[in-house]
């Protein structure tokens, strides 16, 4: 089985801010794969089993930003 | 002897961008100190001598900015 989950997050400004969330969440157990879109914050978790909601709110705010 | 030069580094749009140019201008032989604004872009090196525009400009570069 495997899961994708599509969050907004905000703060976002540059190439460096998208290596910090990726990074983050790319720690989430069973996080397959995680794709970011600058421009529009979105973020693209791929994962075997959905992925637990606060789990990513704690890794993007580790990382300095927000999820809409 | 020390020395203090301001530059302008244009594109930094956050801390990470801060960090990356603060980072690649400590690497030039001299520098003692960097200090970055990032609302202004102000690039403020203090040296023992005067250090070398060329390797400023190449530091910041290489951190994937520009000096104005």
């Amino acid at each position: 089985m495997s899961a994708t989950t599509t969050y907004t997050v905000t703060g976002m400004t540059c190439g460096h801010c998208v290596a910090a969330v990726t990074e983050e969440l790319q720690t989430i157990a069973g996080v397959q794969d995680v794709a970011v879109d600058l421009e529009s914050g979105a973020v693209k978790i791929a994962s075997a089993e959905p992925v637990d909601d606060p789990a990513v709110r704690s890794a993007v705010e580790e990382a300095g930003y927000q999820l809409a």
